[in-house]
């Protein structure tokens, strides 16, 4: 059995990523990374997901982006934006690097477990403000990757795979739907509670809801109280 | 004045790469990596290594590769191998990915303090075995730089420096001389105790004292008492 990495954030994507890799037979190493982001429900999120989906294990590596900083995400004196989804412009929820440093403990754990895939929820569509989420990304680092390595110098290739890159949220919703993801269990909310309810009016939120709206799939997600 | 993010593990490469970088007239952030290493020495020895050579600052970023393992490094059930040096093997002192997860992160802080250049104290002779000290790996890591930040979508081009690639260990010494890098701060054992005194049998250690040795500067390394 085939392994593959891959990186489980508790949003819908990735759980929908890990059905996808699981679909095709791999035998699941679902990673999860503790940033220092806002709250830990998503991280919560992930393990329920990894349950759910059968992945053969799960890790969380911790690394403490708040050192650097730059980020509604992983620095408290910015603020969440809540007023709506900006257009041609890179919110402050962008994270410098993030993506690349995940993928880069993702590489690290392929290697260590041995696997030849990493999957990975990158969407282009619903967050083309975010430069760490284009093909033009997920090749570089693949083309990294492969020279990286104990394991790509003794010549064992490895995969990068984004497989929902290009396909709207409804279409992710639809997909995860298919294969049997508990979209109930996954948190998308930037600034979740400690009990994994969504506020309903950040990005992430705002881009889930619409996606559940078109795909025409009773939207599971637990709000807050007070913005119900 | 340009600034640029310079790799610091503690070493004398990493040393006389932030000398080099200072050369250059650069104001200097230095980032150094607390990823579960054997011991601490080395951080230690990077905080007075940035201070006598003037970085601008210094942030130490803490990853937990301890989670992901396979290395003698960062795992203690595999012992640093103290017989000499292997020729033509990757080494089990190799941790997966590290070198791509730590230049992930210096892209993250290159980004958030506004850094045109990162510095990397790769050394492609002494360390022949690690596929991530060779210039293809450097020149893969700059590509996908510059399309996974926002700074490069924006058009800024983020350079990946790592001038002491093709030197000697004796040359990086004789270089850093010059420079006025204090190499009694610097720590380069796998193995160190918690005074930062070196085993002088590891790999690290044997390859340090034979570039003093060639490079004709007497070695001002703290041998642990046992081995002296």
């Amino acid at each position: 059995m085939e392994k593959a990495v891959v990186l489980l954030s508790g949003g819908l994507d990735s759980a929908t990523v890990l059905a996808l890799a699981r679909a095709e037979g791999f035998a699941v190493h679902a990673l999860s990374v503790d940033y220092g982001q806002r709250h830990s429900a998503e991280l919560v999120a992930a393990v329920q997901v990894a349950r759910q989906l059968g992945a053969a294990d799960h890790t969380v590596v911790a690394v403490d982006l708040r050192a650097i900083g730059g980020s509604a995400l992983t620095d408290d004196a910015i603020a969440v934006p809540t007023s709506g989804v900006a257009v041609d412009a890179i919110p402050v929820t962008y994270v410098p690097a993030r993506n690349t440093i995940m993928l880069a403990l993702a590489l690290g754990h392929a290697e260590a477990v041995g696997a030849s895939d990493i999957f990975y929820g990158a969407n282009a569509v619903d967050y083309s403000g975010y430069p760490d989420c284009r093909p033009v990304f997920v090749d570089a680092f693949e083309a990294l990757a492969n020279v990286a390595t104990k394991a790509a110098v003794e010549g064992r290739r490895l995969r990068v795979r984004a497989p929902v890159i290009d396909l709207s949220k409804a279409d992710i919703i639809r997909r995860g739907a298919v294969l049997g993801v508990d979209f109930s269990l996954t948190v998308s909310c930037y600034q979740a509670d400690d009990e994994g309810r969504a506020c309903g009016v950040c990005d992430s939120c705002r881009i889930r809801k619409a996606g559940f709206d078109t795909a025409g799939i009773s939207d599971p997600t637990r709000y807050q109280p007070a913005v119900v």
